[in-house]
C-alpha cells in the first residue's frame, strides 16, 4: 500500500489511460461530431426511460470493468443521447456545435482547475477579466465589472442579490427582518428564475410585482409606473425592475430606453436579462432591439445560447466600479485569499460570488472569438435573423399552421419517436400550444427551415 | 445571406473542423495527459499578471485568425495554466487527473445538453438517478432524493433553504419578514459557504451561530447545546446544524452520532458538508469517520475533490422522499415542464433547483466508476490515508517542520516561481501560518512525499 507505485488510473498504465481517450475522442468525431451533426441523421433515439436503463445498464458495481467495455458503454452513452448540435433541434435555446468552442472546452476539461484564484488559474483569471472587458464594451460601458456564472438565472439571482445590497448593505450581516418589505418588478414574460430567486433570497415571490406586456411580450412601461405607485401605497418600497431582451417563449425585447427613464425617475437598479436576447449587441443591424441597455446596471448575457459557445457561459455584466460584487458576496476566507501572497490579490474572482470553485466559462467563448472574430459572430446573428425571417414568411405562404393548440403534444410526441426533429412548445395566454422554433445553430439553412415545415405537415397530415 | 450553404463552423468545413480538433485533441494529449502527470516536469510556469497578458494576447478583435493561429493559442493556454494533474500539486482539494473521468468530461462537452428534462436528456437523467442512489446507499439510505449542484458551496446553501422551506413553508411566498428570526449552527472550523449562504438567503450573516471546536478541529457537541439555548434566550428559532466531514483547513470529521443526538431532542435539521470527506465513505476500514451521518437530512458530497471526476461534480443528498426539493425550488414553468407531455414528467429534474439550465455532472463519475469499480475506488482513498500518513511519520523525524509561521509565504513563492511545487497555506487560530497538504491525486506515491518534504528543505535552507 502506498510504497512507490501509483495507482494511477488504468493501474498505473498510462498508454492504456492514453489509449482509451483517444478511442473515445474518436467516437466523439464518428457519432458526435459527424453523424451528430448530419442531417440524414436522427436527432434522437426514442426509448421508453423503462427500455433506456435496461439498455444502458447503469448500475454502479464493486467490480471493474475492461477498456473494451468502457468505450461500449460510451458509445451506448451516445447513440441514445439527443443530438443537440443537429440541424432538426429546435427544442431549446441552444443547439448547434462550434468546433473552435468544443476545442475550447476539451482543453478546459483537461486542465481542470477552478477560477477562483490568479495563484491556480493565472491564465484564466485573465482571460475572464478580457471577455468580459469585451463584453461590457458592447453593452456601451468603457469600465465596470462582472463575472461568469452557472447559469443564467443565477446570473439574475446575484443580480437581485446586489441591487438589494447596494441599497440595504446591512442586510448582508442582519437580514431582511432588519429591512422594510421590498418589491422587484418584472413583466408577465419575464424568465422563471426572477420569482424562483425571489423565494430563494428570502423576500419571497409575493415580493415580484408582475408588469403587463403587450401583445407582442413587451414590458409597458405605463404599467410599470402603475405597479410602482401600487407597491409603494401598500407599504413596499421598491428596489429592482428586471427587464427582458429575448424573453424564453416568444422572444420580445422589452423597451429599454423608455424602462431606463422610470428606474431614473424613482432610483431604481435596472436589470437587463438578456441571457438569450444579449448576443444581438454584436450585430450593427439589430442591436437597436437593445438601445438603452447602456443605461442598465447589470447585465447578464448568455453565450451559451445564440453564440454557441456550449453549457454553461454565463456572463453577468456590472456597471459598477466599487467592488460591489466583493464587498457583497465576500468572506475573506483566510485558506484561500490570503492577504500575505507574492502577487496582487486582488487578481482573485473568488470572493466576487456565493460558490468556491467556480468552473473555468471564459476559454470556450474566447477562443471561438478568436477564430471567427466578432465579424464572424455578427454574421452568425445576422443569418440567424434572416432565416427566421425566412421561416415566416414561409409559414404565411402554408395553410393550417396557424392554430396547432391540441395537436402540438401529439407532433411532439410522433417527431421525437421518429426522431426527425425536436421542437419545444408551451400554451400561452389565450393562444393554447403553439411550437417555439429557435434559431441559433449557425449550421442552420434555409433547406432545414424548409424541412422543419415540411415535416410538421408530414407529422400531422392525418390530423 | 442564410441561403443554403451553412456558415457552418469553420467556414463550411467540416475537414478543417475535425482536423482542428484532432489537433488539440493531441495537444492536450502531449502536454497535459503526459507531461502534466509527469514529475520531472514543473507544476507551472510563473509569470507576473502583466507579463503574462501580453505572452497571451488576449484582445477580441474583428477580424478571425487562421486554424494554425488558433492550435497556438491552445499551446500557449495550456503551457502557462497550473498543471493540476501534476503529482506536486497539493494545493487544492482537488488534483491529479483520471482518465475515465477525463473521457466522461469529453463525451459530456461534446454532447452539450442540459439535465433540466428527459426529453433532452434522457440518458443522463437516468444515470443522474442511478448515481445519486449510489451515493444515497454510501450513507445509508435506501430510498432518498437529491441532484448535482455547481460546486459545494451552493449545495451546503440548497440545504439550508431547503430546511427553512420546510419549516415555514409560507417563506417561498411571503419571504423572511414573515418569519421569527432564525438561528443556524455551524463550527468555527466550517466552510466560508455556509455564512455566505445565510446572507444571500436573506437570513443574514447573524443568524449563523458559531460553535466551538476542539483543537482537532471537530465541533464540540456541549458547546452546540450552549449555543442553541442561548440563542432560544434572545428570541431566535433554531432550525439547522451544519456538521463538518472533512473540515477545510484541518480535514476534521465532526462527532456526527452526537451531533445528531442534539438535532433530534430539539428538531433540528441536520446538515452534512461532506464535501471534501464524503468520499471516505467508500472505505471499509475509515468510514465509521463519518458514524451517524445516516442520521442526517441532507448531505454534501463532492466527488470532484477525493475522488478525481474533474470540477464539478457536487451531489447534494437527501433523506427526503416528500418531494421536497421539487416543492421548494420549483416554479413549473409551462415552457419547459409541460404537463402534457408523452412522458413519464416526473423524470424532469429541473424543477428540483432554482437554476434553469444544468450541467450534465454525473457520465464523469459514472465512467469512473463502471471503470474502478467501487472496489479501485476504495483502494485510492486508502491509498491517500496511508500517504498522509507516511507524511506525518516522516515529519517526526525531521527537524525544523514545526513552525513554518512567516517562512510559509516566502516559501510558496520560492515554490511557485521555481514551479516545482504548490501547496497552500494558511494561518488557523494561535498557530499562525502552516502549510496544508492534500493528499487526492491517485497517481501520488511515497516518493512524492519524501519529494514534498526535501523540497520545502531545500526552499527554506536559507532562513
Amino acid at each position: 500500500m502506498a510504497d512507490s507505485k501509483p495507482l494511477f488510473s488504468l493501474d498505473g498504465n498510462p498508454v492504456a489511460a492514453e489509449a482509451l481517450l483517444r478511442d473515445v475522442f474518436g467516437l466523439v468525431v464518428d457519432e458526435v461530431i459527424r453523424k451528430g451533426t448530419s442531417a440524414s441523421e436522427k436527432v434522437c433515439e426514442w426509448k421508453e426511460p423503462k427500455e433506456l436503463k435496461q439498455l444502458l445498464d447503469l448500475e454502479l458495481r464493486s467490480q471493474g470493468e475492461s477498456q473494451e467495455k468502457i468505450l461500449e458503454r460510451c458509445q451506448a452513452v451516445i447513440r441514445y443521447s439527443v443530438k443537440t448540435c443537429h440541424p432538426h433541434f429546435f427544442n431549446q435555446l441552444f443547439s448547434g456545435l462550434d468546433p473552435h468552442a468544443l476545442a475550447g472546452r476539451i482543453v478546459t476539461e483537461s486542465l481542470n482547475t477552478s477560477q477562483y484564484t490568479y495563484e491556480i488559474a493565472p491564465v484564466f483569471v485573465l482571460m475572464e477579466e478580457e471577455v468580459l472587458k469585451k463584453l461590457r464594451e458592447l453593452v456601451g460601458w468603457s469600465s465596470g465589472d462582472g463575472v461568469f456564472c452557472p447559469g443564467g438565472s443565477i446570473s439574475n439571482i446575484y443580480a437581485v442579490n446586489l441591487a438589494r445590497y447596494q441599497r440595504y448593505p446591512d442586510c448582508k450581516r442582519r437580514g431582511l427582518r432588519a429591512l422594510p418589505p421590498l418589491a422587484l418588478f418584472t413583466s408577465k414574460e419575464c424568465h422563471y428564475s426572477i420569482k424562483k430567486g425571489a423565494a430563494f433570497l428570502g423576500l419571497g415571490t409575493d415580493s415580484v410585482r408582475v408588469v403587463k406586456a403587450d401583445e407582442r411580450g413587451k414590458m409597458i412601461p405605463e404599467d410599470l409606473e402603475r405597479q410602482i405607485s401600487l407597491a409603494e401605497a401598500e407599504g413596499a418600497v421598491p428596489f429592482l425592475v428586471s427587464a427582458t431582451s429575448g424573453t424564453t417563449v416568444l422572444g420580445a425585447f422589452d423597451p429599454l430606453e423608455a424602462i431606463a427613464d422610470v428606474c431614473q425617475r424613482h432610483g431604481l437598479w435596472m436589470h437587463v436579462d438578456a441571457a438569450w436576447g444579449g448576443s444581438v449587441l454584436l450585430s450593427q443591424t439589430h442591436r437597436h432591439l437593445l438601445d438603452g441597455i447602456q443605461r442598465a446596471d447589470s447585465v447578464a448575457w448568455n453565450p451559451h445560447k445564440l453564440l454557441t459557445t456550449g453549457l454553461q457561459c454565463s456572463a453577468l455584466l456590472l456597471q459598477d466600479t466599487s467592488n460591489l460584487l466583493k464587498r457583497c458576496h465576500g468572506s475573506q476566507a483566510s485558506y484561500l485569499f490570503q492577504q500575505d501572497k507574492f502577487y496582487d490579490v486582488t487578481l482573485d474572482t473568488g470572493d466576487k460570488v456565493v460558490q468556491c470553485g467556480r468552473r473555468v466559462d471564459c476559454l470556450k467563448l474566447w477562443l471561438m472569438w478568436k477564430a471567427q472574430g466578432g465579424q464572424g459572430l455578427e454574421r452568425r446573428v445576422d443569418q440567424d435573423f434572416a432565416l427566421a425571417r425566412y421561416l415566416v414568411e414561409e409559414i404565411k405562404k402554408r395553410e393550417g399552421f396557424v392554430l396547432v393548440m391540441e395537436v402540438a403534444p401529439i407532433l411532439k410526441e410522433r417527431m421525437v419517436k421518429e426522431g426527425s426533429m425536436m421542437i419545444g412548445y408551451q400554451p400561452h395566454g389565450t393562444r393554447g400550444n403553439f411550437f417555439r422554433v429557435v434559431v441559433a445553430n449557425p449550421a442552420l439553412t434555409r433547406a432545414d427551415m424548409d424541412f422543419l415545415l415540411n415535416e410538421l405537415e408530414r407529422l400531422g397530415q392525418d390530423l
